[in-house]
């Protein structure tokens, strides 16, 4: 177990050209700002919404400002339907009639839904300008700050306008977490879960070990699963920035959870986490049928998952052949083929778009799906 | 001289795996279908304006039909008002509630406008597909379609929401330029004798010689002329895609026009190419009389724009002070200094930013700005 010290090393993204680092914190206003200020020689937008502003805001302002880092604040609403192209043209607005230039940095500072905004506008201001990550959530800190997806949904679909745009920076620091609510400091553990499954077997175990210990905030075994999970991303993203192929594992549980999340009240992000636990355990009971996956593993991510307080049965009223047909309009779907990430043994997986529909729907059934 | 041959080669842009070819055509919608065939394994969506595809959609729609591309058009009105965030909006509308997929490609059937709006939508639908470029107008066949400079316009200013997105294949069919009316076609001519003047004496001699058979559309000089513009603007945009530094060599004329533009009724695109060719005297004249470029030379460059038919005088009504202060607020002034690009010889020019006012103030208004 690893503990804190003042010069924590950070994680490198390697994406030549594109390379940053990510780095850590602990309540540290001072050196957050200090870390952010090379980014931002000219004024910086600081783009955040109202609820994580109220809470978290005042110091890292303050902290900013005590770094000589000249800089305004936009707030947006709360929530995911304010991720949209009009939240990004309102920025747009902002950012002209301020008279921000090519050497503007855009700092986002907040959870996913602030980070894809905020990275949105800084990939298509003036074709292109500095992005600063400052993650507020579980989630943002071990998934949607780090390898560059931006963008903003569409009243049809999320992510469906985007960019890819590498931050210059991503500033996590652990302390936001005290203020985040329980439902999504737990919903976050889901996909630090699936970095264990997906490509590390120890760090898995070390889940089963200390994941009491991380959700409790314990600064040792937080930093440790929060540095690991941006380790494992860094390295997929590394190999693979533009989901050619490796990056896809990544999806490991969210050809389920998009399907749940669609088809019911899951469709805010908040509820991401638990969908995602969800389909996890259904794609290990998935491998699992058709005999590529272990009984035993099956169960100790079932185990692992309900330990991190998150929900391992589709949630009620749900009928197998809407989630089915969701399932079958995801963006990811390929020639009508429905692509899986399947466990083959904890810390590997496989792509498999050759499925029988049938053994998804006994899964579905299985985990509570109605018809 | 050239003249146009069945298997004309290509000009490659080379940009490592975001390479493509600009291929050039006479009167040929079969053989430009052929090439865009391969870019298209799914359906295609066409985006042109309502005046280019009256006089020209046809013989395009029915010759893509014929090489199998299935794709739907949309037509957008004609006109730099049309470029904006709301027409890109209703194009993801389009692609979105038609279900068009990662594999989808756009293509663009216009001059600059329809290709900056498409090729915006194509860097940023489903975080970025396929774009194929087909210029009908002469400033986008040796300008706006290569390079990958993509965008809209904002009511505060031009292109500043906006992205780099390469095309997959630029395809010029000359014959387009028939229906082209003279004033564009005129226009298109200031980016021509630009070239020459950045980087190719031999090809501003080759201008001088025979720019009337070009802009009489003779097949020869015109394939020659549009063919060289694109080398030396591929040249150049593969030397530095992003505009870090050579790539600026491009806005040579264009610190005056965008100026002349901003404060006149020249700010629809329509008078883009009249603008440039004024600023390229402009800022000839300013080198001239700085002691860095002879006064023989200057004099050439006015030569061939007036045979162009393009303007050598600052239009009307237009102040002095209106002049250098548009040019303070534009979005390339780097810390409040405005940067020329100034001729030293045909062939050859430089970045200057330390031209003083007075010497910018003398130039226009000698060219006929009041005050």
């Amino acid at each position: 177990m690893t503990n804190p010290t003042p010069d924590r090393p950070p994680v490198r993204v390697e994406l030549g050209e594109r390379s940053y680092d990510i780095r850590f914190f602990h309540d540290q206003p001072d050196a957050v700002a200090a870390a952010i200020r090379p980014f931002c020689p000219e004024r910086a937008l600081v783009v955040t919404n109202e609820t994580v502003w109220a809470a978290r805001g005042a110091a890292f302002a303050a902290a900013l400002t005590r770094a000589g880092v000249s800089h305004e604040v936009v707030a947006v609403g709360d929530g995911e339907k304010y991720k949209t192209l009009e939240s990004a043209s309102a920025l747009y607005d902002r950012l002209i009639g301020g008279h921000y230039s090519r050497r503007t940095c855009v700092v986002a500072f907040g959870g996913g839904v602030i980070g894809d905004l905020a990275g949105f506008v800084a990939a298509t201001f003036l074709r292109g300008v500095d992005f600063v990550q400052v993650p507020t959530t579980v989630v943002a800190m071990v998934d949607s700050a780090v390898g560059g997806k931006t963008g903003v949904d569409h009243p049809k679909g999320k992510n469906l306008v985007g960019a890819f745009h590498q931050p210059r920076l991503v500033a996590v620091d652990l302390a936001h977490l005290s203020t985040l609510d329980a439902h999504n400091r737990h919903g976050g553990f889901a996909e630090i879960i699936k970095y264990g499954v997906i490509r590390d077997a120890a760090f898995f175990s070390y889940l089963e070990e200390n994941i009491g210990a991380a959700l409790a905030l314990e600064p040792g075994p937080l930093e440790h699963v929060v540095r690991r999970s941006c380790e494992l991303k860094a390295e997929v993203v590394g190999a693979d920035e533009r989901e050619g192929g490796l990056r896809a594992i990544l999806n490991y549980g969210h050809t389920f959870a998009h399907a749940i999340e669609s088809v019911g009240a899951y469709a805010e992000r908040q509820f991401h986490g638990q969908a995602v636990a969800i389909g996890m355990i259904a794609a290990a009971e998935l491998a699992r049928d058709l005999g590529l996956f272990g009984a035993d593993e099956t169960e100790q991510i079932r185990a692992l998952v309900e330990r991190a307080g998150l929900p391992g049965r589709v949630p009620p009223q749900m009928p197998v052949g809407d989630l089915l047909d969701r399932m079958k309009s995801d963006k990811k779907v390929a020639a009508g083929r429905i692509r899986f990430v399947l466990p083959r043994e904890i810390g590997r997986v496989e792509m498999r778009d050759d499925i029988p529909r049938d053994a998804v729907e006994k899964v579905l059934r299985r985990l509570g799906a109605e018809g």
